[in-house]
């Protein structure tokens, strides 16, 4: 091979910390780093036809995956379309590289009808942004890329100006990034979390991040064995494991008043990675924050320290066991079968339940259609929860994209909204290039149900033409079965619960992805 | 009534200043605005299944009515999906005003899941950014919003947080607001540029923006009438009035070499709300200007400034009449049928020009394939051209979307490239909700063509899997009559001469949008 140029530094920098799945929509100014991927087999580029498909389904691999993906965006609009899938990813802590084309340095000042502010687009969606100089400190640039997408939080995105892609590279070592490992909590932390717990007080400990494991949750159930506590977890998280054996946390409600309502009976939170709850929304006369006033707020750990390690450590000081654990969910039990009917959204998510096998990754964008999924599933088959995180719909299919990519071998099932899923339907067409076990259920309801109930609340009891054309998405229906079909993934339409169950269960048997439009 | 709210007062501005299009995707925190629309049915509410086809729209109603529409867009991942084609729209000096909701003033502090600093999102896309201060001021801040969308350059956008949208606003005049007149040029720019078309170097007229309308093209046609000067315009134009009886301009190619060659012969360019001509991007060992090092650049009116008069001015300098013009396109001559056989790029842009009725609106997004179809269509029926201005795909669908709305009662054709049909395929379901008369031509070659070529220009002369995984959209391919169906969209695929003959012809009969997909 011929020296390599700034394009080969990247790829070999980020193959040497085991960065080797590429989500991809590349132009011309990122022609050469295509060329040095070609170059470099070990590296699966997978290509999105969107850029919200690629930067959606580079969060779904990292949440399964432990390790971040790259991905490979065209210049300012190109990051662009991919950024509310990025608020997304930052609001799950998710690690990932992103490369970002511009133009040639000495181009810049042309303002070429491409050029734009790829700094200001890229600021308040990612915790690192950083330009590569030029080809001589590329294997430096990346380092830095890389230490920052893999110490939490974690996505980091590196501007590529073309010329220092295609410029010859002077030899450099390629450099393998040591992550910086999570603080431990101080003892006085532990303490007053310890102090909380044993005051009598009615006490929520509620968990975030990488808590909600397997692993820590057991000893935040052993924590909850020998102390009176609630264990909470916020509306939305990365990944929560959970079902059978696992122990279980209760979800604040989306729902602001329900949220209150549920939060009402604590005089104090203590917080594992997670924040101080507040509303989604602010809502006329109702409080931002979601706890009591007087509901004591105790930090145990912020959301980058060590959670596991500060879960045991409390464990040890309340004197809780690893022999004893308290709510650890129980087998499903028999519910019988459900009578044949017609479908609801409440029937789905119940069979969903019943039906979906251990190992299960569940990506949950159907928002008010799939909300006592969460319950109904509570004592499925150990399983992967997955949720949007940062409330910028569109991630759902992408989701589960970048999900199956990350977790071979694991069925991968969307519970997807039909509004949200229409932002970012392109995913479908890679999951059947890259024959990726996912089954889809587009829950049909042909509205966005949410803003409904939002209008209703803001005192419009009847809508007009104006809001019904703005939240309906009737006149026409979209027919999902064909929007499928043109993307390449094989799909059925039901309206009834046995013929749901059929599709859904003949979906579980057959590799490759699936869609399935529920009519609701 | 009962007191109007901010949002009663936004909506009014808009509708007191002529602005009454609304291409929208609404989420929680617009929820009131939603109300006010709702309340006012003057406003024509559009929506969009994702923000990029609510802007790309938006872009095409613009240039085709002369006047803004708003948008109404959700939160920063909102904004951030409509960026791309607020890109193509800035560089093509659109003006829109677009609205986007905030969370309430005093909930930003919390910062909830959807919180993110809309105002460094928007800046790079926009000419102007403003936020609402409170519902008071209302009135005034609409106003300021509206003022900069009707004087170039023209994207506006004004920040609603929900508390100013929802608080009762004390009465306040809603504002009729007075466009700031672009400015004369100065008659030492008119002596200047009339002396370079009289030294008798060879000169190019290089137009741009308003220029490129019928009557101000007729002006450039009487300079041409009597000085030795080439008629040119950009690469990529907003709106071009053209065809039989119109004055004609030569394009700048966009490939760079056929750029450089054609510019080789100018020893001066004047500018006419035109740029001095740069590459789209930068190339190894290749220029970033595209006229001759020794070229001489003057310019006789910068984009902002009134270019009619400027070219009027111009002609009067040099003795152009009225009577006489240079350049007026023939009719178009019988070319006779062309022979039944496979179908090409070639053939679809010369039947195209051969057959779309007058008062066409061409929306051009095709790209490689599409290239011919400019010159092919100068003795055409007169017609719109519209062109992909910014480099930012994904617009073709959308543009034609809000073309229609922008000019009822005439045919829209869309020259649709397939990979960056794919970004914002979703606005095939405005078009069908609107029934608006738009015929798609998807020239499906079933790959990123455009890159290809560009990956033999870094030198790749056989790809490999990485690479042809990320230029090809094959495997599966993207079955587009599916897809139009499942968007409730009439569509036929096509392969042959004489089928695409029968379907286009067909397509032009018929009321409403029709998909044609082309196999080329």
């Amino acid at each position: 091979m011929s020296q390599p140029n700034g394009a080969d530094i990247l790829c070999e920098s980020l193959l040497a910390n085991d960065i080797d799945v590429c989500f991809a929509n590349p132009g011309t100014s990122e022609m050469h780093f295509v060329a040095a991927l070609d170059r470099n087999p070990r590296m699966r580029c997978v290509l999105g036809l969107s850029e919200g498909v690629v930067t959606g389904a580079a969060d779904g691999y990292a949440r399964m995956a432990d390790k971040p993906a790259a991905t490979l965006l065209h210049l300012g609009p190109g990051l662009a379309n991919g950024l509310a899938n990025l608020h997304n990813a930052r609001r799950a802590r998710t690690p990932m590289v992103n490369v970002v084309g511009d133009h040639a340095t000495y181009h810049l000042v042309h303002d070429a009808p491409l050029t734009s502010d790829i700094g200001s687009l890229a600021r308040p969606m990612c915790d690192w942004v950083g330009k590569v100089r030029n080809a001589a400190t590329l294997s430096a640039d990346a380092a830095e890329a890389i230490r920052h997408a893999v110490s939490p939080p974690g996505i980091s995105t590196l501007i590529l100006p073309a010329d220092c892609a295609w410029s010859p590279a002077p030899p450099q070592a390629v450099k393998r990034v040591e992550a910086i490992a999570p603080q431990r909590v101080t003892d006085e932390a532990v303490a007053k979390a310890a102090r909380v717990l044993r005051s009598g007080a009615r006490v929520g400990l509620l968990l975030g991040g990488r808590s909600l494991r397997q692993k820590p949750l057991a000893i935040a159930g052993s924590i909850a064995a020998v102390a009176d506590v609630a264990l909470l977890t916020e509306t939305s998280n990365a990944r929560i494991e959970r079902g059978a054996g696992r122990v279980a946390v209760d979800r604040i409600p989306y729902p602001i008043d329900l949220a209150i309502e549920m939060l009402k009976e604590f005089d104090a939170l203590i917080l594992v990675g997670a924040k101080d709850p507040v509303g989604f929304f602010a809502y006329p006369g109702k409080p931002g924050r979601l706890a009591r006033e007087d509901c004591r707020i105790v930090t145990l750990a912020t959301p980058d320290q060590d959670l596991p390690d500060a879960l045991s450590r409390l464990a040890e000081a309340v004197g809780g066991g690893t022999a004893q654990r308290a709510g650890i969910a129980a087998p499903h039990r028999d519910e019988g079968t459900i009578p044949d009917g017609t479908l609801s959204s409440e029937v789905i998510a119940m069979l969903v339940a019943q039906m979906m096998p251990e190992g299960s990754v569940i990506c949950d964008e159907a928002l008010t259609s799939a909300r006592s999924f969460f319950s109904h599933s509570q004592h499925s088959a150990p399983h992967d929860y997955l949720a949007i995180t940062g409330g910028a719909i569109g991630i759902g299919i992408p989701l589960a994209t970048g999900a199956a990519v990350g977790a071979p071998g694991r069925k991968v099932i969307g519970l997807q909204a039909d509004g949200s899923g229409m932002y970012t339907v392109q995913a479908l067409w890679t999951q059947a290039r890259e024959k990726l076990d996912v089954v889809t259920i587009v829950f049909a309801n042909q509205a966005y149900r949410i803003l409904e109930g939002e209008l209703r609340n803001v005192g419009v009891e009847q809508a007009g033409p104006n809001a019904r054309r703005m939240l309906e998405l009737k006149d026409p229906a979209v027919d999902w079965v064909s929007l499928a079909k043109g993307l390449g993934v094989e799909s059925v339409r039901v309206d009834s619960i046995s013929a749901f169950r059929h599709a859904f269960d003949a979906s579980l048997r057959r590799p490759g992805p699936f869609l399935i439009e529920a009519i609701v």
